[in-house]
C-alpha cells in the first residue's frame, strides 16, 4: 500500500558503519582528499583532477567574506541580535543571497553556457551577445561592482586559471565580452568575482543552476564569523539598521 | 514493510471536496466565523466564546506593525533588497523573532503559568516571584520597553479584558508583580505588550510554548507591507545597515 | 556624513507612548476593528468598507490549514523534529510556499490583472487568454487541484462574493476562462482556492505582487498548530520523510 | 546626529580594489592557502599550523552528506519541491539543524570545555562527569547514533588526530567518558561524529558556541547536491512526507 512514489538518490549510500559519497568511503576521503575536493565530488559525482582541485579551492576561498555591508551579513547579524541560535542566523543570511546579491553567478553562467554552446568563434559571439544586451537595455550580470573598479578576486582567479592552463570557451567568452564592451562604450566594465566564478565553473562543466551554491558554500563561514562577533561584541536588540529614516504616510486620523 | 512509524494528526481532515478543521467544515466556517475565531479554533481545537473571540481579535490586532526599527522588519527588508521572493523575505523576518524580540511572550507566559498554578493568594505569589527574580538578578520578561514608558497596547488590552469581564489568575498575577515592583523599587516597570499578551492568553488557557506564535501571526502582515514598500519605493542592494562602523581587526599582513 | 541614503516609510509612525498604523492609533483600532480589517489597513493603507471586510475575512479564513501533506507543513514539522524553536519551524514552512505551492495566487492575479485591464468584453478576453495558454502549452495557474475536483473553498468564496454583490472584472474573467475551457476541451478545469483568492483580491485592488502574502497570512496559524502537535505528540528526529527510497548512484569504489 | 551607536568589526577590511581577511589580502590567500585554511582564518582570526590545517580539513570533509534521511535534507528537498530558489531551499535545510540534529556538537563541546578546564586528572573528571549525567538521567550529547554502532567518521578523525600527534585534554576526556561508560554500564556507547568534532575542535581552541557551525559548513554542499537532484530527477509537489498518517481529531460537527 505504501509503495506509492518510490524515489532514488545517487548522492550517498548509508549502511550501519558505512557511509559512501558517490561510491567512495567517507573514511577514505577524510585525510586523503581536501575539503574542496570532497565538495566537488558531492556536487559533481566525480573527484576533480589536480588542476580542477586547485582551481576549485581558489574559487571557494575567494568569497568567504566581504565585511559588514552585504545584505547577507546584515541579515545574519539582525537575526542574531533578536536572540536566535546560530543556524537561524546563518539561514537568514543565506536567504538574503538573491538575484541582486550573489545571484549574478547563476545568471552570468546561464548566459555564458547558452552562448558558448552556439557555433561560431568567440569574438563574434561576444559581439552578438553584447549587441543583444545593449539593444534590450539589460544589465550584464557578472560585470561591474559597486565598490571595486577592478575586482582583485577576478584578477587572481584568472591568473590561477592561466597558470593551471585552465581556460575554455566560457572564460574566453566572458573576457571577450569585457573587451568588446570597452571597445563599443569607450569605458571599462570589468568582470566581477561573480562573473569570474561563473566563467570558471562553466568551463569546469557545472550546471548554471547551482551557480549561487558556490557563493553560499564560500560565504557560510563568513556568516558564522559575523554571528559570533555579534554575539560576543554587541548587546542584544541593538540598532543595526540605517537610522536615517522618516515617516511620510497618512497624518494622524480618527476612526469614523 | 512501510508500515513503520504511522503517525496521527488531530488538526485537519481532508477528503476530495471536503476540508474539516477540528471537525468543522471550512466552507461553513468561512463567512460565519471571523478570521480570528478560525485561528483560535486551529490553535486550540475549539471555537472561542463571544468574549474570548473579542479578546483574541484585539490581541492579534495589537502587534501588526511597529515601524521600521524592529529586527524582524530590518531582516525582511534586507532579504527583499537582495532580490528575493516574498516568502523568503517574510521567513527571514520571522527568523529574527527570537528571545529578545517577541520571545518575552513565551517566557512571561511560562513564568505566569508556573506561578499562577501554585497555591496561595496572588499578592503573596507576586511578592515571592519578584523576590526570586531580584535575588537572581534576572530580567523580568514582559516588563519594560525600550521606547514606550507606558505601552498603549497594554493599556488597551487590559481595558478590553475588563470590559469583557475577562480576567483570571494570570492577568492578576502580572499586574500584582508590576505593582509590587513599584512598591519595592520606587519606580515603575510597566507591563509591555508582550507581557499583556502573555497574561491574557494564559487566562485563555493557551500553552506558553506557542506564546511567540501570537506575535508572529499578528506581525506577518506588517512584514508583508514592509516587503512591498521596499519593493516599490527602494532600489535593490541599498544600504540598509547602520553605516557607522569601523574595522578594528589585525593590521595588513603578509603570508609567511 | 551619515546623511547618506535617507529613506521613508508610510506604514507606521512610532513615538513614545503612541503607535499609528497608516495614521490610525493602534489603541483605537484594537477592539473597534477586526483583525482582518487591521490586516487590510496595513497592506492597503486604508480601512475596508463593510463588504470588503467580510470578503477579506472569508479569504483569510479559507486557507488556515489543509492537513499534513502540503510541503509547508512537512517543512515546519521537519524543522521542529530537528529540535528548533517555533519561529525557525514556521519560517521553514513559509520557505516552502513557492511557485508550485501557494504561488499560483500571485501568478493567477498577475494574469487576471494584465488581461482585465485590456479593452474588450470579458468573454472575448477569456477566449484570447485561453487560446494563448493552450497555444503555448502552458498551465493556467489557479485552475485544477491535485485532490479536490471542485474546491469547496472556491465555491464558498464566490458565493460570499455574490451575496455581498462583490464582483468585478477579475472574478468575471476568471469564471469566463473556466467556462471557456469546458467548452473548448469538453472537461472541467475548476478554479481552485488560489485562483479564487487571486480573482477576489484583484477586484479589491490588491497588487498581484503580494498575492502569495494572503496565503501566508492565512496558513501561518496552521503551521503553528502543526509545530505544536509535532512537539507534544512525536519524538524528536522521527522519520518524517517518505521511507520508500533507494540509492542508485556509483557502486562502491576506491581512491586511486 | 547619526553618530549614535558606532560599531566595530575585526573580520574583514574592505577598500576599493582591496579585501583583507583578518589582515591578509584575499588575493594572496587564494591559491596559496586551502579553502579549509581560509575558513579557519575567518573563524579564528589566525591561520592554522600544518597539523591544525590537516585536522580541520578532515573535520569539514567528514559531514558533507549522510543520505536522504536527515531532517535537513528532507527540509531542503521539500522547499525545492514547493518551487523555490536554491538559497531558500538551503536555508530551510540549515533551519532543521537544531538541538537534536547537529546540535550535539555544540552541547558536547560545552560540556567538554567546562569539565576539561577543571583541576584534576582526566579519568577522575570522566568519572564525575558521567556520575552526574547518570544521576540526573540526562543523555550525553555526542555519544551514540541511531544508525551506526561505531561511527566510521569518529574512528577516522581520532586516527588522524593520533597520526598528527594532535590530542589534548578534550579528546582525552571524551574518550575517558566513553571508556568509563562501558565499565559502569557493561555496554558501549561510542562517541559519534558530533562528539568527535566537539572534542577535536575544543582541543583546537574553538569556542563551543560555534560548534554547530562546523556541521553547517560541512553539510552545505550536501544540501546543494540534494537541491539539484530534486530539481532534475523529481516532479514538483511530489509526496515527500511519510504517507502513513491518519486523522484522529474531532469527528465532523456543525456550527451551533
Amino acid at each position: 500500500m505504501l509503495n506509492e512514489n518510490k524515489w532514488f538518490t545517487s548522492i550517498t549510500d548509508i549502511k550501519p558503519g558505512k557511509i559512501r559519497i558517490r561510491g567512495y568511503d567517507i573514511a577514505e576521503l577524510m585525510g586523503n582528499r581536501s575539503f574542496a575536493e570532497v565538495i566537488y565530488l558531492v556536487l559533481r559525482g566525480e573527484l576533480p583532477n589536480s588542476a580542477e582541485a586547485k582551481m576549485f579551492d581558489a574559487i571557494l576561498a575567494s568569497s568567504v567574506d566581504h565585511g559588514v555591508t552585504p545584505p547577507s551579513v546584515l541579515s545574519t547579524r539582525t537575526v542574531t541580535s533578536g536572540g536566535n541560535p546560530l543556524n537561524a542566523a546563518v539561514a537568514a543570511g543565506i536567504l538574503a543571497i538573491g538575484d541582486t546579491h550573489g545571484g549574478a553567478i547563476e545568471q552570468c553562467a546561464r548566459i555564458l553556457q547558452e552562448w558558448a554552446s552556439k557555433d561560431g568563434n568567440i569574438s563574434e559571439l561576444a559581439e552578438k551577445l553584447l549587441d543583444e544586451f545593449i539593444f534590450n537595455k539589460k544589465r550584464l550580470p557578472g560585470y561591474g561592482h559597486r565598490l571595486h573598479n577592478v575586482d582583485p578576486r577576478t584578477v587572481r582567479l584568472f591568473k590561477i586559471a592561466e597558470e593551471l592552463d585552465f581556460s575554455g570557451r566560457h572564460i574566453e567568452l566572458a573576457v571577450a565580452v569585457q573587451d568588446r564592451f570597452a571597445e563599443v562604450k569607450g569605458r571599462k566594465l570589468p568582470i566581477n568575482v561573480d562573473g569570474a566564478i561563473a566563467a570558471v565553473t562553466s568551463d569546469m562543466g557545472f550546471d548554471w543552476r547551482i551557480g549561487k551554491g558556490f557563493f553560499i558554500i564560500s560565504r557560510i563561514s563568513g556568516l558564522i564569523a559575523h554571528y559570533y562577533e555579534e554575539l560576543i561584541r554587541e548587546r542584544p536588540m541593538r540598532k543595526l539598521g540605517n537610522p536615517n529614516w522618516e515617516y511620510d504616510g497618512p497624518k494622524a486620523r480618527k476612526l469614523k
